[in-house]
């Protein structure tokens, strides 16, 4: 069974297997070996052994955005959002639920976020402290332009966040080169093949300890993380991790490393396409034009046929060994296909071929999307 | 190597092997996993089906007792909290950090928390909304009655949050014969013998209907991960879970049920005599007299000897096949051996040898505590 649902993705068996080992977190040599992860995982980030720090934090990817928000808005504090789908709309719940004060910026499904509009709002609202930005929007598909995005926010002096969920380690990320990224966020169990469970933070040192106190969390605070691992020592936690998720991911970056961050992106760039002109061949309707579909997800209009029902589509397609998701996260009816993890173009042809018959056994003659 | 730190626990291979199965969250089969295992753990927890739900947060002890506390206390509320040791510590600062006033109740580490004093302290500020109390307090050792503590709370009118972290799979807990308690958390990696990376509250539907709005956080709102799941269906979460850690869970939870609750209780209780017992006789002074030990986790001051030094200590026992915690978490130096998780009396027997060698090995000749 492959899965693209996209995330958690398709793994290999050798980063499934790094978590059948019993490990405890409270001992010498695990700090060493987490010490050691925090700064690969540094690294591929583009980030500085002086000026940045990575932060491991349990749980999932809105966790880990809550932390960033929690801890570099204070609370009142006002962070202009991009309103670029389901996870840009996650943003802005987690920094109003938090006391912050999220302003969406229109973008909407089918465009780039232009950074003129940022500048502009930017200009237009001093009180706008931060950007915070999708980098990989699941919701439509599309990659937004953190470097364009952020030179526009260093030009205004103020601060950005970006959601790296679902592109880090496969999409470049040079955080050296971004001094406006107070925090870049991401998990394991996207372009890094790992499993879910952990999630990470690279953030500015001189910005942590700017941020004490911000957050209104002790478990959601970043800069707590921080100082907590500059008195225990790096790679210690404060809290238990999940240890066998973290073993897992030292392996899915030993993967990585072999495979190359290029090669990575080049084959999901492969995935995509294979996928994207394999379902527009089926007579589908893909919720992106080309130029604008990323390499992570494509959402396909679901077919315009009244036979058309999403969970026997996915129950048909799962028969066939693809797994997809059980929902869909844009405004109309929609399917999204994964194209990360452990899979090729091949897996992508076969799963077109599977989309293709699990069409014909729901009954679906019209293939065109009534909304497009 | 086994581990005795304690939790994440030594668990059993077959456990550990379940984790390695690639698994969609967002998969119609999974919901229905997911669903039969919190009924599981329900059970368990002596939650009634028309009045509790249990809920699933991802990530580790603290994350879902903040999420308890945020969801149960309104900001600005009130909570008394037993000062039973560096748990009990956890959640004043997790109480206080999130907004919520956390009155400290003189407890230490060396006695139950008197019921009769938490009626005392409740009858003289009736602006104590709630009652926070740990269950086995690792800082001590020291079993708290939840039981009798629940009936003061109850009797008093007031509601009640229960870490059960440490306790809950072996401790009996019955929250159907406990209407005053909101929630009782745990996780998944103590003394049900799973791995880490998910947490637990079993909660009041009435209370949770109530509490919506509290949490500010969305991440940690008990509420929403409620109404979500009434909205989405049992078993569906709202964010990616560590699938593999719960697939393993499920296996977990098949061994607890052919062992039997009460075997694994005296199971670890006998640990922990072979341990207590063993230590003593090797001329070192636990932390509690016997009356008080539980059968969690047992600290042993540190020898009175100059030539005492933890991290010697932890990796010559670490040689010997033993891991324990390279910190302790009383005020005076001692070190702690966990005596649950899938051990045995025979292997606590191990474990008395290699602490003489160890100490042994390091030059302790006085083994008598300077303080005790």
């Amino acid at each position: 069974m492959l899965l693209l649902i996209p995330g958690p993705v398709t793994t290999r068996p050798e980063v499934r297997q790094a978590l059948t080992r019993d490990i405890a977190p409270w001992d010498n040599d695990f700090r060493v070996f987490m010490a050691r992860l925090l700064m690969r995982i540094q690294r591929l980030a583009g980030g500085s052994d002086s000026e940045h720090v990575t932060l491991p934090l349990q749980g999932c990817g809105h966790f880990v955005t809550e932390a960033a928000l929690r801890t570099f808005v204070p609370p009142g504090g006002r962070i202009l959002v991009p309103a670029t789908g389901a996870y840009g709309n996650r943003m802005i719940r987690l920094a109003r639920e938090a006391g912050r004060i999220a302003v969406p910026l229109p973008v909407g499904l089918t465009a780039r976020t232009d950074p003129a509009a940022v500048a502009r709002a930017l200009a237009e609202d001093p009180s706008l402290s931060h950007v915070g930005l999708v980098y990989s929007e699941t919701g439509s598909g599309i990659v937004h332009d953190v470097r364009a995005v952020g030179a526009t926010v260093r030009a205004a002096g103020r601060r950005m966040i970006i959601d790296a969920v679902s592109a880090f380690g496969a999409l470049p990320l040079d955080l050296s080169a971004m001094p406006e990224v107070d925090a870049a966020v991401f998990t394991a169990n996207k372009c890094l093949e790992a499993l879910p469970g952990i999630g990470f933070a690279v953030a500015r040192i001189d910005r942590l300890l700017e941020s004490g106190g911000n957050a209104g969390s002790w478990s959601f605070d970043l800069a707590d993380i921080y100082t907590s691992a500059l008195n225990s020592g790096p790679g210690s936690f404060r809290f238990t991790p999940p240890v066998q998720i973290i073993a897992a991911l030292d392996v899915a970056l030993d993967v990585l490393a072999a495979e190359g961050q290029g090669a990575r992106l080049a084959r999901y760039a492969e995935n995509m396409r294979t996928l994207y002109d394999g379902v527009a061949e089926l007579g589908l309707t893909p919720w992106l034009p080309a130029s604008l579909q990323g390499p992570v997800i494509v959402n396909v209009h679901a077919p315009g046929d009244p036979a058309w029902n999403l969970h026997a589509f996915v129950d048909s397609l799962k028969s066939r060994g693809f797994l997809i998701s059980n929902f869909h996260s844009t405004p109309t009816p929609t399917f999204r296909v994964g194209c990360i993890g452990a899979i090729t173009p091949a897996d992508m042809a076969g799963a077109v071929r599977a989309i293709d018959a699990a069409l014909r056994e729901i009954g679906i003659t019209h293939r065109e999307a009534i909304q497009a």
